[in-house]
């Protein structure tokens, strides 16, 4: 009956993770956080820095949702920037949990495979509960579980495109291989209908943003989201049909046909 | 606030409609219904015979739902075959509702179009309020229209495939060529993501059966597809994020570097 | 050896059909054409025209082509214009050979179902010789077949969008249903790797024109189609590999590790 | 004019690579690779070991066949194994040319993205040429070149499973970001569509290997991509058209209605 999220010891009943950023204003962030239901929330000390005067509405209302901070790394491009911002990320939002992300090109903001890895090893050593932004390959992941990191978040596709799961078969292939550790489908989800389609598919949890902050009505699109990513955990659970080839009649009549059973009307 | 599907005259408040055949047992199956949340149900006069022994408790059942009941003429091949079932289903069911199926193929138990049109047409004469399933082609729908049917309810795959939506062009051409139509998704879902995506796309309900009562907890699913119905709705309402070819940073850093900023350490 | 196209008794060498519309000049048209290796080509009344002036060039070069001419009823709305085109083109282009289009809809310029199994009743009785495009709808193709049509043109895509195969679930039940049946498919193909897929599927042919006539270099593009729709045709016959779900080396050494086989070296 | 694929300093008239296992016979393989026009062909020394007996027949025709050899580490897990494995290689096929593979996993067999990187560096040392087996991520290839590899053999599918071009965005990323280096689609590919497809993407070759020795008829298959490979990259050089999302005709009449021209019957 219960069914938690557990990451780094501690339960959550939400699978659905959200970031911070592109709001229209502080109040529809705030409001779409409290209807998405999420408990775990990303920010980035690069734009909510509290000690800073513009940063101290969003931090206010961020800390007011009760949410597990998930402090990132946005933006950095080496293991060493990455390690730096996560120390003073720790230090300003007073949390070890960290979503690592180490970006390798400009163009497709990709995680960098190498400086993840790199990075992820470092930080785990220092007390950190790394939770790293990956691509979905395989051996990658195998590294950062390698590295300590106890959860995975490969992306769908690049960050902010909306593109869905681009690669249905490396993310089948991660889910196979990796059946114990908590999966959670990190950027490119662009709708509900992929969000869901992530979480039929057996992964544990759904991290957005662009997705949220940039419909046009955020509020509404987060209870949509949040709708969406239950529905898809509860299709999990309940076990899909089986996909086929040819069909099959849902009022199967063949072998049964009406006219050859008593008249129902006379028999009335 | 208000979002109602009007068929009919008639206003529903909820966008599933559920069919009633191949669950592991009645009770479950009318567990599922109410589950659903459904307001309107298929039945057909084949399989649930009031007048029959063994079709009693499936009926009792069904009409204790409380729902509309939406007999179809399932396994009918000719118009003519489709129409006498109607006729009788109205007697017994006591509705002038019907779901007119004629098929066309025991391959892929597709919609015969010129059939469909045939028959539609006569129905329409005879008092009938039909709700025909058909194919995504435009032209059939427009014929159909022209016949007086106020819905249409095209395919998405064929019945019990759980392909999901196999021609979203077209169906797309169909939402964009017919804006005030209702137009139901009718056979083909296995999913709930793909139900999503289908009222995502802006379609008005969705009609299933199998991926309900075929799935390992149909109870369980049924709950699943009523979610992802009303994500896919709520999405639809609160905007879609335009999908984008490049990457975009959810966490926009690059003009604002944190270490140009005061040090929040030292500032606080 | 000989693999022919067979239809109304001629027999082809080649399995792509051309159209004589969109090119950027009367000679690259003529030259496309040549190099294709297309012993069919579609034409138009409507715009060949031999007895008008601007016609004369187009229609010289398509006559010295030596293809079998190919006059279609593009533009037509109904059976009643496509009947009376066909007669007009026969008279003038001296062949009873027509593809016959009937227009549905003006957004998609899908066949009209209806008026398509009208007008092909019609035009079997009056001796033409006739290749209806149509859609990929099984029962309108049977009903086509019925009329008399030996040979079949479902659409791959609308005209002109080069989306390709829009619905290979509905192509393939096509063509597992109609075995013996010549189908060529037409319209909406917009890439020489389009083509090949639907040979590879056991498409008989391929008529295109659009892809061809609106490339940057058209007559480079009519060597390409060839060369796709005979690797298309030649892997169809050479029979594929079956998709995998899961890897398998090509170079399977785990049950003969080098290791452990005497050393190449020492023994040279 | 001249369309050369250039790499590691050669010219080569064939974009089509071609591996030499898993034929039904060494004959076959013989043919297969002339009928396909290859001039680079893929070998390992774990199988095709000219020291040792069975090895000798296929050795010959392999040396017979004129291509440039491309010595393969298949099999290897480690940059060491690899590095070990091209050096004995180098030795007995004396060419300096390595298809570098260090697989990561068993399940997939993909490439080991940190071993790659290492293997080749090293390698790139010693003074081979080396032509990676890589992953599409973009961060891993930039890697390789700045290794020292001219070339990069990025897949599209998992080998042996004929799934295609999986992630067609990431493939389409790599060719944007990397237009001056020759890309070569290496393993996965299935069918001569898919093929023809990676060409008219821009990719500079193909290399393949299952798709022609399990076909039925691997000599009819090795032609059919052969066409395929050349009908895709004319297509590309040729300039396909854009897809559109709206139908156009390719016979455009609607301003100049046959009913309005002169009669051309009495014209004549």
């Amino acid at each position: 009956m219960q069914d938690k999220l557990k990451i780094y010891g501690r339960e959550f009943s939400s699978r659905f993770l959200i970031g911070t950023a592109l709001y229209p204003s502080p109040a529809i962030m705030s409001e779409s956080i409290a209807v998405s239901g999420a408990e775990i929330v990303t920010l980035s000390l690069r734009r909510q820095n509290p000690a800073q005067h513009e940063g101290n509405l969003v931090w206010d209302l961020i800390r007011q949702s009760g949410c597990q901070l998930l402090p990132n790394t946005a933006g950095c491009k080496t293991a060493r920037e990455a390690v730096n911002l996560a120390e003073m990320s720790r230090e300003i939002f007073r949390t070890d949990w960290l979503k690592l992300e180490v970006i390798g090109d400009d163009y497709n903001l990709q995680p960098d495979p190498f400086g993840l890895v790199e990075a992820a090893a470092e930080l785990v050593k220092r007390g950190f509960r790394v939770l790293p932004y990956c691509t979905d390959d395989l051996v990658l992941c195998q590294r950062l579980l390698d590295a300590g990191c106890e959860v995975l978040m490969p992306w769908g596709a690049p960050i902010g495109t909306g593109q869905g799961l681009l690669n249905k078969y490396s993310l089948e292939t991660l889910r196979t291989r990796l059946p114990q550790v908590p999966l959670i489908i990190d950027a490119g989800i662009g709708a509900p209908s992929q969000a869901a389609e992530a979480m039929e598919m057996g992964f544990d949890a759904v991290l957005l943003n662009t997705a949220v902050a940039k419909a046009h009505d955020p509020v509404a699109m987060a209870r949509a989201f949040r709708l969406a990513i239950d529905a898809g955990r509860s299709a999990y659970q309940a076990g899909l049909m089986v996909r086929q080839q040819t069909a099959s009649p849902s009022t199967p009549t063949l072998d049964m046909p009406f006219w050859h059973q008593a008249d129902p009307l006379t028999q009335e």
